[in-house]
């Protein structure tokens, strides 16, 4: 989306994988002052090359920044880029605001929201959803929590980098328990797609027209529909991977043990995950859970040995 | 629909419950000569009133019919009206179809399919989706399979029932199979979507909106935003009861153990459809799968104790 008035605040980036290169894209686009640091160099040239500023560090790419967006895998890493030793913390402005992107459990994010809070800075809990096209379009969804002064700072960003934003309230912990709740749901869905594909083909259905019918049914999810075509193709190259359940549901299990609340549906989805994970198949495409099935019951499917 | 043309054949319809009632309605608004039975009177009486005729049993409904539609709970039941002692077989024309309904396993489909062989008549396994609302308007899915000469003679009967006729092959067996996969799927996405909404709830989220993020995002499937305004209007009137799933997913596990295949997602689905029926609540919505975790985990939802 085009600015309608220049945004002269600068904002750091860190993290140009395929989603934060996107955000860090449309930001660029919509008239910020945007520096990007990566742990890969390829990366952050070619986003100096197309969109803005490189940076070799966290640090050095928040240097006077007023917004400082993380995009990293994981609580760890976003704790690491951001109050690390070479860690954006350092060099931000006084009273900039962090919008941490990564997908955490709820007690992480109070936990960095804390210790922003300790520096004097704003902190935004504030999943994402959509996948890189989406980021690449600045049309991604935004699952934001945190308190009223840190939306105040980072709406225009927040703006520029979705087409959907939810806001939850003032709690850190909040965005993060959204997210959590629609991974434990596509973890399931992926699971039982792939166990409803590979259940067919052992009936010997046509599994083309499984798909047909099902995403017609009751029986559809967005996930069946959007992964199935995966197993169709025998086209395993990794959308998004195997190793993202197995961490996402993995935060499930640590969310439903510490609030004691039973989840034996996201627990068996989860052991599926791991047991393809365990066979080899972590970093493909998670529509990978199928081959799981059919490596057990000596399946073919399409495009497979 | 209205009929194009006069339709001579005579149906009997044999169980006038919600769904049989709208597909014997939706047969007599096309012109066909439509006899019903149940063993509720007052569904017979009201059909004979509203519709068509009315009989005393299945053998009665039969007498000289061109196709009979059985539309009962399950393949024990069809089996009974078909060729109990007044089942509709002893009195049906030779070479007439048999349109069975009932969610069935894909090895029962054929047992019947050849007991009616050996009597004469043509068979289609075809079982239905879409509820009583669709079911009233002659706008349900058929997932049919049968032989052509049971599609030939039962087609005009199917579209005056069918929004959406899938025609799946000659084998008996195959439409319950495509039934049963559907089945697995709608099963699995209602206990996870009780599972993530009471887990949300013990996350003190609130509800209502997780709905409205969760329809939005890669998280949903058609179940999810079926059933979770029931539980968010605390109301468990039964449009699709307990009892129906534990019934299904009962049908998968026999037929993952007769193929020798594990479908441990659904597996788990029914244990949880199980402990919903144990807890007193198997002809209650199955939307009641969430008030077993919020019973197990003492929490409160919308409209309950």
């Amino acid at each position: 989306m085009a600015a309608q008035q220049p945004n002269d605040a600068r904002i750091a980036v860190i993290g140009l994988g395929s989603m934060g290169f996107g955000m860090a894209a449309s930001l660029a686009r919509a008239g910020f002052d945007v520096v990007g640091a990566d742990v890969q160099k390829t990366a952050v040239e070619r986003f100096a090359t197309e969109h803005g500023r490189a940076a070799g560090s966290p640090a050095e790419a928040a240097q006077n920044a007023d917004i400082v967006v993380t995009v990293v895998v994981n609580a760890a890493q976003t704790r690491d880029v951001l109050f690390g030793p070479n860690g954006a913390a350092t060099t931000a402005r006084k009273g900039a605001v962090i919008i941490s992107s990564a997908t955490m459990s709820p007690r992480d994010a109070v936990d960095l929201s804390e210790r922003a809070a300790s520096l004097g800075l704003l902190y935004l809990d504030a999943p994402i959803s959509g996948g890189a096209h989406r980021a690449a379009e600045g049309a991604l969804t935004i699952l934001a929590s945190g308190e009223a002064a840190a939306f105040a700072k980072a709406r225009p960003a927040l703006d520029a980098m979705a087409a959907k934003l939810y806001e939850l309230g003032d709690k850190p912990g909040t965005g993060a328990s959204f997210k959590m709740i629609n991974q434990l749901l596509a973890g399931v869905h992926i699971a039982a797609a792939c166990e409803a594909i590979t259940f067919a083909r052992r009936l010997d259905l046509d599994i083309a027209k499984v798909y047909e019918v099902i995403t017609g049914s009751a029986g559809n999810s967005w996930m069946f529909e959007n992964r199935v075509p995966h197993v169709l193709a025998g086209d395993y190259t990794p959308r998004s991977a195997v190793d993202i359940f197995t961490k996402d549901l993995g935060i499930i299990s640590d969310m439903s043990r510490d609030q004691k609340f039973p989840t034996p549906i996201a627990a068996q989805a989860f052991q599926m995950f791991l047991m393809t994970a365990a066979a080899g198949m972590g970093r493909d495409d998670d529509a990978s859970v199928a081959r799981l099935y059919a490596k057990i019951a000596g399946l073919d499917l399409p495009g497979q040995p």
